[in-house]
């Protein structure tokens, strides 16, 4: 059983900007050199998620639109008032949505279906760079 | 330090069914061998989510009514636009509950509640045969 | 790679008490002599959560409001129909958010941001004494 851990840094252009991670966490699966285990992403921040979905355009317009049904902008966030950085929206989404996702594999395969891509989702209001740990366990 | 890969498939009848998968799970970390770790429950597919509940008739009706409230079906979906499945609602509420699930255990038995079972919840529109991946990691 | 397991009791003082266990997850981890790995941290019980956010006055209000848009206490659960325990939106509350979070931590310190807090979230409609699980694995 072995460990191993990867910073991932990520530039978002805008806020509801939704990048695919899939390659990229794959690649880190596949040449680790562990067949079997899970991995980590986590999102170090509070204005950010990762989640699973279908990566083509009609959800990337449609999953940002339901959160700002349950979170809109314009809402006297008491987060406003205190700190006047117009994000109080982009927390409340972030930490329903929750910082991390756990994905198992199998002989170097990340267990996705086909039509499941890993992403990571800007919620903060502007361009961001993002710090994102991914960590294998397995053997 | 040792780790144990199942697949289970499971059988959805229609829209919004929730499957107890509670009994499936404890039995696979029971015969496993491994007394203390960890137990990732992941869904392979991007219109299906597991999580906790209290499994009991009523909140069977009520957790779905919420997730309707959140993304009701008629909508004008990007992804209804582009693929004419029927599903875009399906969709946004499975990426915003997440694909999976990790539940501690000691000595033998998963660290749930009395009145917290393991759920796989059907937000497709239709019965669909579904593969869920659990894996345990322990010693 | 080695496992370690510890049970945290909280007490709750009422509905939407958030408490912040970041200094102890992190005090765990540090005082485990496990330098690399992923900590767990679960919800046994099925009306509490945890989740991170910005452990700040503004939102320790908004989020638990966000959750009321969702969730509103005074709708026709039927879990209230079958138990008249008042607490179904609870319920649909805590089984969205999910009872579990992984945090990977590096030589010891835990991936969080800079304003990125963990948090225990009672959604109970009272106090409530809770046991929470946190386990670490890694090396």
């Amino acid at each position: 059983m072995t460990i191993s851990t990867r910073s991932i840094k990520i530039h978002s252009k805008e806020e509801n900007d939704m990048i695919d991670l899939t390659e990229q966490i794959s690649d880190f699966v596949k040449n680790s050199g562990i067949s079997n285990g899970v991995v980590t992403v986590f999102v170090s921040g509070s204005t950010g998620s990762v989640t699973t979905i279908e990566y083509e355009p009609g959800l990337i317009k449609d999953f940002p639109e339901m959160l700002d049904r349950i979170a809109p902008r314009n809402l006297d966030y008491g987060h406003e008032q205190m700190w006047h950085d117009g994000n109080g929206h982009s927390h409340v989404k972030a930490s329903l949505m929750g910082p991390s996702l756990t994905i198992p594999f199998i002989e170097g395969e990340l267990c996705l279906g086909t039509w499941q891509q890993i992403v990571f989702l800007e919620l903060d209001t502007r361009s961001r760079t993002r710090n994102l740990i991914s960590q294998i366990i397995g053997e």
